[in-house]
């Protein structure tokens, strides 16, 4: 009888997820952070960064439309986008989709995480080499700082906030991000787990509603991520999301996204929506 | 240093959660099925028939509100509400919070699991002696053959289609249902997870849309459910849920349901609509 393997995430120290895998394909220590590919049978592909699921073939679409098409939508032409973090390319996939893009510019820390993602995740990588991209391998709080009114949607694709990505949780990041985006222009960070999450969530929603006149927050499920359930919070600074008219939705091929939910998705669980009244 | 126990479910044959636990509170093989209660660290006393995750007293609030009140405001005025399963008294909690109710039958194959649920689960089972309440522990399939015409509202609280549940995702077992509603009855069912089992939910909406005029699916996050992503089935003998007026509305003590979510949740993701599109 064969071996038995399986892979086991603390998503927090009480509680998390195991998944029977075949081989590992990758490992290696970055300059940032440890990196492995690893084959499991219910996912597919698994992307780990740092002993945490950053992505899998089978769930990864739900993540990336939902970090990016609520945004995207929200701007009425967005041209420049950039992705900060996100070097599966992911999200910058999803950003091509829209037409209305001139350049998605993809600031990722991690070279080799754009690397080993080209190579074991083509399905996910295979549109950074679109004409319209840009890759910086570079950290994105520096870009940011050298970009002011440069970019019309701005997309935080970050890891946990752990290591690298600690400062991408932090209010100056956020007034940068501001600074960086043209009038009109709209951010969306991926922002956690309402379950595992509360006190990050409170707050970078307190942080980012003091910088920006229009602050939203939605979920999504994304079954490899803690608790199941993802959040991600809009920073507008002209339009709400709430007032986008059905007129400017573009057909897209999604697999979780439609323009039907852009409205509801804001109708958060009352325990959700909770964690957003809170007083600082 | 202290022993650390860990209970694992494989939600499917590649994939599970785990936990961190502390005592095991109670263990029996009942008439039916194993049944056990765990202390987790994460999620507080979990109660798991079979193997199988039912509860926990940190997340039972999502599963029981969803199942019970979209069902009940879809329908006019419930005043005989009947709860197949859910012997942990958790979808009759939320019934009795809706004030139009005189009765609320519980039916309950293995009263082990009512017994046990009211020593370790008092938050959840605490409203079984309400005394609007009535206990029936008997087949769920012949208690609704026994009662034509007698019901406004029936919830379908089953474990997972194994075991002693097996009946309750069959085609029969719905059409006694709608026999066992009176005019204008409103059907709920628990219908597993989207991702997992893909299958099921296509075959359950095809024979509930075989007898009720009406069929609507809707999904909830539920950390502890494979998947975090759970799905439920209505059948409606005449008002669409997608009608129901705000007025209709009563405020509710709840924490994740709330009336503003009752037209939204049926903008589904678009790889759970296409379950629904399928040629039988």
């Amino acid at each position: 009888m064969d071996m038995e393997l399986w892979y086991t995430e603390k998503q927090t120290p009480n509680f998390g997820i195991t998944a029977k895998i075949g081989k590992t394909l990758h490992h290696e220590q970055t300059e940032f952070q440890t990196l492995d590919v690893i084959e499991t049978k219910q996912f597919g592909n698994m992307l780990v960064l740092d002993g945490m699921v950053m992505t899998t073939d089978k769930d990864e679409f739900v993540y990336h439309e939902m970090l990016t098409h609520v945004g995207m939508f929200t701007h009425p032409e967005p041209k420049r986008v950039l992705v900060i973090g996100g070097g599966d390319g992911g999200a910058i996939r999803e950003v091509l989709k829209h037409p209305s893009v001139e350049t998605a510019t993809l600031c990722e820390i991690d070279r080799r995480v754009i690397e080993v993602s080209q190579k074991y995740f083509p399905e996910i990588a295979g549109k950074l080499t679109d004409l319209r991209v840009e890759i910086k391998v570079e950290d994105g709080i520096k870009h940011i700082e050298a970009n002011p009114g440069k970019y019309d949607v701005i997309l935080v694709d970050s890891t946990e906030p752990v290591g690298p990505a600690v400062g991408l949780f932090q209010k100056p990041f956020y007034q940068g991000i501001y600074e960086a985006l043209r009038p009109g222009g709209v951010m969306v960070a991926q922002t956690e787990s309402p379950w595992f999450n509360r006190e990050l969530i409170s707050q970078v929603y307190r942080d980012i509603s003091g910088i920006f006149p229009i602050t939203r927050l939605y979920t999504a499920s994304i079954p490899t991520y803690p608790s199941g359930l993802w959040s991600f919070t809009l920073g507008s600074k002209e339009m709400d999301p709430l007032q986008v008219e059905e007129s400017r939705f573009t057909p897209l091929e999604t697999k979780y996204y439609h323009p039907g939910m852009h409205h509801a998705l804001f109708q958060l669980p009352r325990f959700v929506s909770e964690l957003l009244e809170q007083e600082g």
